[in-house]
């Protein structure tokens, strides 16, 4: 037990209490009881063979070892616990027994495949070694057993490859080079067709190949052959591939991996036999219909490699793939009639699609896999919707069945599979995939060409080394955002993302050249205006143009192209939506700025706006002089007009959003940036403001000069803006307020919420409230009306969540500014990260083991919010706000509000609601309900 | 009750049980009782005269109007609380008892002076108006009974022209004309040889002045007179002036005013009579001997005006100051015999140096006022020491007495008090006083310029727009430091204070032309190499040569020009400070990255280093090319070369710190700053360096560019580079441990603490740990010895104080970086927040009222800790990490370690030690001492 407890930390599979001695096998098959433990100790692959040997299943008998010895071998200097060995041992006699076979008996040898089998499946990650328990000679005897020469040394030269390469590391390039000189010399296409000589000189070649690059003979003991193979297995859940994955896929590394030895059935023992794949359910498109491929005569890696073209396993997909050979249906009827009932059994037992893989050895069927299968987002609805309507599952199920990420991959846009197969060799280079869609277009270096483009009708990227605010107008009028520098929550990927325009980040491949007009990768160059695409859901930048089309929902939704009732994409969709809808507790607001994005949101199922920000409205190329002139002016009159100027805009553009938000609660905020960033940025142009706004050139230098930051995030903005100039924030209240009372006089809904920046300090709140509050009641007796508003304040400084309490005494509501609070918090600028936090969420090398690596961080805290840390401030200032105002509405407004984690978190502390970009509303729906049913 | 309840919170005057009603009005006089109140409630002045009066001293009697009066007037829209005019009718009558005269009796007329009294005194700041009750009748009326009818009337022009200005606002300078006018047509040039014409023109020409001022003629009615004071009166506490003096002193804007008004005594009767100030202690030396001025025939106004020059009060300081005048030991020996007795008295009652005002009305005695007199650092410290020894007060009570500024002004250098007023007119302008002391030389506007002028021998001045790192080596060759930008914690202002060198910076009215070499401030124009001084107690600036000399005790201390035995100054200072040792709990460390800095620490009584940076030692320019080369050049081999060049100097920087240190704790905190701080700044130098390491321009450029950060403070800085630059962590920690095992070797003692600076995240510390220990493991066993040492983290961000449980799982000590905690704490950087915090503490217009500023915050969080947000973490970190490692050890290592109020904080919430720049460790001290005290 102690031993247990040293590394079992975190896996929580069993109460420990049920086990007074550590125990690392289990054996299964027929007749077998279910060993009492979880995935996390069986595997994913172990437990479930268990379970369909269990429930009468034809399973090969065989036995599993747990993660937890894998777990000791990790963390023991890859040592194997010393009680496995006797254990092995007893389980192999056991599978003798049941096989009627000896394992290393040069009479009747046992042979078994040994095979990873991790808690979380990670298909086509971790190693396999079959035909275990052959040598120079059991391959004899099994010869004479089976009566079957080829299959013998078939099925050794099948073996000798994968235990060299897989066990030893050797180059699998040397294995296939020799097998196809073997096929040359013989004359033949396919490996079935080797005659047993040749078969036989093959095995001779491979073991020589092992000899030479291991330095001794191929081992003949066969317990050797597979405690090598354990070891190998174990090892695998290291490697650098399946760190990756797991990393890709948010699996934890400290899981382990079982391993299952199961004594082997022979796909290619003659041509009753068989070997294939299936899905209960088509995982692409999630039709109800049995879907695989089979090879006769074959072993499974056959099928996934691809070496032989695979079979199609039923009439209904030889149709539907046009193929013309020879389905299972048609050739063993019988056969195919009981994987289809097996099949069948396995969907209802475990109530989702499985994925299975079998064997038919001599006409008789064996099932060697069910696993849950992967699908896209389409099937992923589809089926569960259907499974729904068959009464196989809840509508509780439903939600779990669909993630988040597969309603994004539903919506995003798609470059056909054909067309970007084609385009390979012009993939010219991997950036981050920050926001998901494909775009295609003529490439654009600057804003101005964008829009210049966009005013011709000619779809464009923008292609740029990062953006700033000045490029938005850009971004908007581009199909698709790729810039050289920043990570995933970039500029860049941050306005793209909340456009759900598609964007590829980081892409450091590129140099683009300004002067030139071109960008260069490799030994390409594009002039601008040439063709370029982007796939932001992988990353994948071409040189080229590739054709691409909306989601079918969006469609639907947004462009009204398609009917509702012509989509089934969308039944889907809208399906799953009502249901999120029905479960969700939080409440699903938006981020939009313009009423073109709230009416979006509206259409995705946004229940207000949690987020309207007013520096976007400032910065519309017509009216920046005039913002300009309101901020720099020396001239009193001069900054009043321009205020008087401006002020019919920015009411314009808030009765747009309050009447395409009828109803629901609107939140703006108040100017929140630097000042700095309305200024022109080179000399050139400050000279020319400075004649414009009639200021001596020098002074314009000096305003300019004296609102350079060292830290802007951490300067002179938000709150602080307003509090030493009241007239910006009366300006900006009148402008929300009156826009209000004529939205109201035409006969709008309007629940008001104007939100306050940046506070740290509870004076700042009170300060800003009071003058709010003064243009607010003026307002409502100029126009006779009585409007619904309320004040509150971003919680985005620690200070703020820290003192909760006393700003509550002023603050109607608190919205959670998580971008903020987290870059305080860690003390990390967003943009300043790239320099360390990719390599942090890599890991670097463990100092204690430079083999290894350190992960410093799991996930980016600007993508998915860190609940031990941030999480922590948020949570205690809901706690102190409501002990305050037991009322106090809570949302999160920040970038975290539309990721599916972070809004598990946001219902777990009582958050009112999340607020993310229109776009991600269907997402944050679908993760709220989630949440709820957690 | 409930209007007390209202406005009475945070006074915390008594228990609110003992009254049920309230009331505003208390008389006090000989045979009455002392009313059961405190200060805050009655006023300093009011509460000490009703004691004197209850101790029988001579003191007219008269009756406190409270603070809770002058809280209802300001809260109730100047309206006076409604029972007030009945009390104030009553007291009245009781006065016209003991005086037996009549309040606007126009035959025997009673006439009072209505003072302020806040609870802690504001010398000058308040206002007094003397004679009240005499009106056009009243005065004649007031004659006859005195018998005197110029000091009727001279007590009248008084009257109106005070009651004038003070009630009404009028401009003093009219009444002073009209005064002027009508010494000169009588031909006369004091005031007292008026006689009664004159003296009865001028009060018919005041009412002239009232009259076409205010409009309408100058109040008779005698109550509305003394109502009109006691508003004014209670007004004043709101003015400008007395605000500042409050932020300056750091109190409270919420404790209101008392108001005394008391019965007439005339020092301007006769030649018997007389008017005066003293103290009961030299005030500057704090010297035991009565100290005092007095004028015969004036009112007390006279002597605080100067209008004549006053007369000393006995032979002692007669002789002392060299005076010819008589004193009033030779003039009334009675009279000055009863003063000494009651001074005396007042002194062994109050046990402290009172500061006394007293009135002289024909022969007779009375006192008018006594309180705690105010002192300079020098007097206070010889005061306590003597009172001590005299056995008036206690050990503690000297600690009480002597504050840690006090203590600071004791070490500072000065400018001859007579040498500064004769340059008045050279004082152009006035910033902020940043570094205490006071400097003098000529003007140096370039680091290099500053650095040749020490060469030569010439003291300079470091004048700068604002200072960097690169400013350094010209920093420390300075005599003082002057900016233009930049705030109390600005790096000149922190750099200067480390090195107790005089500093005034954020001098805005100077602007400086490099190109020029000039400083300009308004008419005046400075050269490169003319004179020019700064004060930087006082933050005063003057365009010429003024001498300086260093305080006393650090000519015992450091330079050892002086003697101990031979120093009264240092002998106070020493006997303050043993004391003050001998009662604290807080250790006091040094911030000190040098070994001169280390002595000088070790002078001031540091027991160890809780800060030794070690950039510095980077930044030296015959180091910064090796530097450079380390961490820019793109060979590894050059990369090795310089890094071995460099460990031997950082290695005999320690070395020399750790002998300096011997026996004491030496907290090494790795590298720091953001990596761009190391490049050229221009790209004429980057050219330059790409030249010197053998790199492409363009790549230099390009390393340049990408260490860029839009928020630095925020980016790859602290512990992240140590972490992706593990050999530079590996560098740092071969320098420190073998310069450890070297000292050892000499027979040193050392307790070495490793400082990882900047965690977020306790796997950063864990990676840098596991690196430092594997070093240190080496080290011990290459030199053979048992290296005591520790390894622990800044607690510089919320996310570690957050975390501090999981953090002190590696780390053995906590050391708090406030400097860096503050900014992301507020979100606020300490460079940027000039452009609003000075508003913040100032105070902005209140948009409830513009008449009035809403301050933002009370002090600046640079400067003194935020107990209440910044303060919370660092409770919260302590806690958190003493549950995991009970022994964690606490310091605090920013800005805030050497201020008073922050050290208390510090003591309060269990931290071990403070650490502080080397001259603030006598200041830390004494405030570690008083806060164990409280």
């Amino acid at each position: 037990m102690i031993e247990y407890g040293k590394y079992k930390e975190g896996i929580g599979a069993m109460d420990t209490e049920q086990r007074t001695t550590i125990r690392y096998t289990f054996p299964f098959g027929k007749g077998l009881r279910l060993p009492p433990l979880d995935k996390s100790v069986l595997g994913g692959k172990g437990k479930q063979l268990a379970e369909m040997a269990a429930i009468g299943l034809p399973v090969p008998p065989g036995f599993i070892i747990t993660t937890e010895a894998c777990l000791y071998y990790l963390h023991h200097d890859k040592q194997l616990p010393k009680e496995l060995t006797d254990e092995v041992q007893t389980a192999i006699k056991l599978l003798e027994g049941q096989m009627q076979a000896g394992f290393g008996n040069k009479d009747n040898p046992l042979l078994v495949s040994v095979r990873s089998g991790a808690a979380i499946s990670m298909p086509g990650m971790m190693d396999t070694v079959l035909n275990l328990g052959l040598n120079d000679e059991t391959v004899i005897g099994f010869a004479k057993v089976m009566n079957n020469e080829h299959l013998a040394y078939d099925c050794y030269r099948r073996f000798l490859s994968m235990y060299s390469s897989i066990v030893h590391g050797l180059p699998r390039e040397e294995f296939s080079q020799a097998l196809e000189a073997a096929k040359a010399i013989a004359g033949v296409h396919e490996d079935v067709e080797l005659d047993v000589t040749a078969l036989k000189g093959l095995c001779h070649t491979y073991q020589e190949l092992f000899k030479k690059h291991v330095g001794h003979s191929f081992p003949q003991n066969t317990l050797e052959q597979l405690f090598g193979a354990i070891k190998a297995v174990f090892s695998s859940w290291d490697s650098e591939r399946c760190r990756l994955y797991r990393h890709i896929h948010h699996i934890p590394n400290d899981m382990g991996t079982a391993v299952t030895v199961e004594a082997m059935v022979f796909g290619n023992r003659n041509d009753q036999s068989a070997t294939g794949v299936g899905f209960t359910r088509d995982p692409a498109t999630g039709e109800r219909m049995f879907y695989g491929e089979f090879l006769t005569n074959a072993q499974g890696e056959d099928v996934v490699a691809g070496i032989r073209t695979p079979h199609p396993i039923n009439l209904y997909q030889k149709k539907i793939t046009e193929s013309s050979l020879t389905s299972l249906e048609e050739l063993m009827p019988d056969v195919y009639q009981e994987l289809k009932d097996t099949v069948n059994k396995l969907e209802q037992h475990y109530r989702d699609m499985q994925d299975i893989e079998f064997t038919i050895d001599d006409g008789k069927l064996y099932m060697l896999q069910t696993r849950t299968g992967k699908r896209t987002g389409l099937a992923a609805s589809r089926m569960a919707i259907e499974m729904l309507e068959e009464g196989l599952i809840d509508e509780k199920t439903v939600l779990r069945r669909v993630s988040p990420e597969q309603i994004e991959h539903m919506l995003a846009p798609v470059f056909h599979h054909r067309d970007k197969q084609r385009a390979t060799a012009m993939m010219v280079a991997k950036g981050l995939n920050a926001g998901p869609g494909a775009a295609s277009g003529c490439l654009a270096l600057t804003s101005a060409k964008a829009i210049a483009y966009q005013s011709e009708g000619t779809a464009c990227i923008l292609v740029r080394k990062e953006t700033n605010p000045d490029d938005f107008p850009g971004m908007v009028a581009a199909a698709g955002i790729l810039t050289a520098r920043g990570g995933a929550t970039s500029h860049a990927a941050v306005v793209a993302r909340g456009m759900g325009k598609p964007c590829v980040v980081g892409c450091s491949a590129l140099h683009i050249d300004l002067q030139q007009g071109t960008v260069t990768c490799g030994d390409y160059t594009l002039k601008e205006g040439d063709p370029i695409s982007i796939d932001g859901s992988t990353g994948e930048v071409f040189f080229c143009s590739l054709t691409t089309s909306p989601s079918e929902i969006l469609q639907v939704l947004l462009t009204k192209e398609v009917e509702p009732e012509n989509s089934r994409l969308y039944h889907y969709y809208s399906t799953v939506m009502a249901l999120a809808d029905k479960y969700r507790k939080l409440k699903v607001r938006t981020n939009a700025d313009t009423p073109h994005d709230s009416s979006a949101a509206r259409a995705f199922g946004a229940e207000g706006i949690g987020l309207c920000r007013t520096e976007h409205m400032f910065m519309d190329p017509e009216r920046l002089l005039d913002v300009r002139r309101m901020l720099f002016s020396t001239h009193e009159e001069e900054r009043n007009a321009a205020t008087q100027k401006l002020l019919p805009h920015q009411k314009e553009d808030f009765k747009r959003i309050f009447r395409s938000m009828h109803g629901l609660p609107v939140t703006i905020r108040l100017l929140d940036p630097p000042l700095h960033e309305f200024l022109p940025h080179d000399d050139h142009e400050i000279r020319e403001l400075a004649t414009r706004l009639s200021i001596p050139e020098k002074k314009m230098m000096d305003i300019a000069h004296s609102l350079k930051e060292h830290n802007p995030m951490l300067g002179y903005r938000g709150c602080r803006l307003g509090v030493l100039n009241p007239a910006l924030t009366l300006m900006q209240a009148r402008a929300i307020f009156e826009a209000a009372a004529e939205v109201m006089l035409e006969g709008g809904k309007i629940y008001l919420e104007v939100m306050v920046p940046l506070v740290s300090l509870e004076q700042e709140l009170l300060h800003q409230k009071i003058l709010i509050d003064r243009v607010a009641a003026d307002i409502a007796k100029d126009y006779g009306l009585c409007i619904l508003y309320s004040v509150g304040t971003m919680i985005e400084l620690p200070r703020a969540a820290l003192l909760a309490d006393r700003i509550a005494e002023q603050a109607e509501f608190f919205s959670f500014g998580t971008n903020d609070l987290t870059q305080t918090t860690f003390g990390m600028s967003r943009d300043d990260s790239a320099h360390f936090l990719p390599s942090y969420l890599q890991g670097v090398p463990n100092p204690s083991d430079s083999q290894e690596k350190l992960q410093l961080i799991h996930d980016d805290p600007f993508q998915t919010l860190d609940c031990d840390g941030v999480g922590q401030l948020i949570q205690l200032a809901i706690e102190r706000g409501r002990k305050v105002r037991p009322n106090v509405k809570c949302g999160i407004c920040g970038e975290h509000g539309g990721d599916p984690s972070s809004i598990a978190f946001c219902h777990k502390v009582g958050i009112d609601y999340v607020s993310c970009s229109p776009y991600r509303i269907p997402v944050a729906r679908l993760a709220a309900a989630r949440a709820a049913l957690e």
